[in-house]
């Protein structure tokens, strides 16, 4: 291990990149016990790998307790008291998610047990019911494999066709080439509110104007917009949107698809089961309304309760500051890695708090082994976007992402890490 | 509220039936302190409805917050050490499911969400690739309905037939019958291995030798089985077999599909996403081999590793102690049952630990509402399985069904409320 009195480390640290808060990054969420709150984060690890999956505060972990433990039942059926009020306390979760993200109505929430199989409910249901041969669908280079493979697998069973919209040099979602480019035969647009390994931030209102200009509907991967982003459906103006409870502070195994109930109406059953039924008899079955059409099966009790409180979690912050917060890190990252000649930054220089690099000479799984030494956790790989890779030419980023509970300290330690890693290649 | 010295109350109380363990119910699984281990089952709250879920022991409970908490981190991507560590972790849980179920190899369990998706998974992926017009699928009438509707599902997409196997008069699945009509139009039969409503057990062997006569594959839902039942797939004989681990005193939102990895290698994915590719072009993706094919996205990582431990607390004690235990206080129920006129029991006299009744002139509904305000939980309805109680020729029924922390206070509870619901209505 290197020694901390290294001439890079000090000089990393010195730097008034890091030091001065060029961007006005505001201290308060890193100085008012946020990240005490989180059990992940003891003994000053720099988790920097928050777009995979957000540590979870111990207000989520204690509210799974409690719905798992003295208030645990089922719901929808118990005819004692514990299962009726648990039964009002999962609805509460869907009216809350409902508020969270601007959405008409609690019936346009379905819940799922994440984001990808948000989207491939909508591929499966709406895809199988609404596409046919020769329709096409309008994707984007920098897709998540999740908003790629599903689509890939309707397209394969219907003969529909996958188009790509490519990046602008910045690494955007091109919208003029959209715009040009869309036509009668595409039915549906399915793009990333934020890519998950460039952070850049989709131009939602037009492309939702542009999908709607040639009668396709607008489906969105908002994974990494929901934890850092102020949601309004009708603001937004897109049809379908998913995201995952695990990338916003809450359990794994939870994720919410939103669609317009008008939306919902027209697209049959895609999974058979308990609770999504009317009436079934060997000869017909006939389905409840959604959104229980869409909800096979026990749901995801404990997950739902503790979705709820990781939603009052991110609110009580409020998604403009944590964006602000995150985004004001990545600047910082992107000015100070700028610095170390052997970097290269990919993606837009205003980035919703996430940034991938590589260094010359340097895989970037030996970067992440370094860092790891370092007690700083960042990703190396695909991030699952091989295509976005392949346009990028190379075959895998390190990424740094930040949430809420990071801080300068965190940028100093990567930084320091990475001047390590340039002494170890180079 | 009654005051508990009613005669009928005192009469209850003292029958031999509910006091003398005529059936040789060893009392040691209730007096050993596994109760206490119930967060959920404070206060005395006799709860008798496991079939619906089971409450969930503390270790469970703590199990989940470690991983959610000081452990946390993603599986499968991670380069750092704590990612690993939860990948070593995740895939342990694997190797203990596949212990549990006697399985040949980890590769043969898929997690899913919970049993419904399972079946939904076989139904879609081996159904799709595997079923053609003209085939026929055997069920049975007393399936739940996640054992019936993705089966209509599939069979209206691809043109096969449903055939329905009869039940003998004492509710069990009729294997004379099922041996009688089963022919090689049969592509998949499938069952129940014990019922949820009556608590049937199937003779498995039987059956899956009848499949196999055939060429059809057997698979079983095992939501019932699995948390009373030593399971072991080489002997059962099976295909496929699902369970959901939050009826196993498991975390919601996860559940188990077993299958032969030779059969598993023969079904195309369902689910498009990360974690199932191989590579992902926009011009062709290939995927990876099973399970991970069938795993799309992140996974419940927090819900695995919390059903690893339920697994350990039930191995600990013992399915084999747990079915005798449940099914001496299922019979202790009938018997204490049978005492009361105007009561008719469903089902066979040797059931898996599930007690199915009505009551002469009492809605199922209003018997559940009067014995919550004793203090007792049971299930009253159809119990997700609506053709069978057409069969049983009732709209409902009231259920009391047991768990591993219940003993012969909760079935004297039971009888106690039972006679108070008589002398309302009577």
């Amino acid at each position: 291990m290197e020694s901390t009195t290294s001439p890079f480390v000090s000089s990393a640290v010195e730097t008034p990149i890091v030091g001065a808060q060029p961007h006005g990054v505001s201290t308060a969420l890193s100085t008012n016990g946020i990240r005490d709150q989180f059990p992940g984060l003891a003994n000053n690890w720099h988790y920097l790998d928050t777009a995979a999956t957000a540590q979870k505060p111990q207000v989520v972990l204690d509210a799974m307790m409690r719905a798992g433990g003295a208030d645990y039942a089922t719901v929808h059926r118990g005819v004692y008291a514990r299962s009726a009020h648990m039964t009002v306390a999962f609805e509460a979760a869907r009216e809350r998610v409902a508020r969270f993200m601007g959405a008409a109505s609690a019936n346009e929430i379905v819940f799922v047990r994440g984001a990808t199989e948000g989207i491939n409910l909508v591929a499966h249901s709406w895809g199988g019911a609404h596409l046919k041969a020769g329709d096409r669908i309008m994707l984007s280079q920098l897709e998540h494999h999740s908003n790629i493979v599903p689509w890939q697998m309707v397209a394969e069973k219907v003969g529909a066709h996958i188009d790509v919209c490519p990046l602008t040099v910045d690494g955007l979602i091109d919208l003029d080439w959209l715009e040009a480019n869309l036509t009668e035969q595409h039915k549906l647009v399915a793009l990333a509110h934020v890519s998950n390994v460039l952070g850049s931030v989709l131009g939602v209102k037009r492309a939702a104007k542009a999908a709607h200009a040639v009668g396709a509907k607008l489906m969105l991967d908002g994974c990494q917009a929901a934890p850092r982003m102020r949601l309004n459906m009708a603001e937004l103006g897109c049809d379908f949107y998913v995201f995952s409870g695990h990338k916003l502070y809450g359990p794994t195994g939870v994720g919410v698809l939103w669609a317009k109930a008008a939306t919902l109406e027209s697209m049959p059953p895609w999974q058979g089961g308990g609770a999504m039924i009317d009436r079934v008899t060997f000869e017909k079955t006939t389905y409840a309304p959604a959104p229980a059409r869409f909800e096979a099966g026990t749901p995801m009790i404990i997950e739902v309760l503790g979705l709820h409180t990781a939603i009052d979690f991110v609110d009580a912050i409020g998604p403009e500051e944590i964006f602000a917060h995150e985004s004001a890190l990545a600047a910082q990252t992107r000015d100070a890695l700028r610095s170390i000649n052997s970097i290269t930054l990919f993606g837009p220089e205003k980035s919703a708090g996430i940034v991938s690099f590589s260094m010359t000479g340097v895989h970037p799984h030996d970067i992440g082994t370094i860092l790891d030494e370092e007690g700083v956790a960042i990703r190396a790989g695909h991030h699952c976007a091989q295509p976005l890779m392949d346009h990028l030419g190379v075959a895998a980023t390190a990424r740094a992402s930040f949430g809420v509970y990071n801080d300068q300290s965190d940028v100093a330690a990567l930084v320091r890490g990475l001047e390590r890693v340039k002494r170890i290649f180079g």
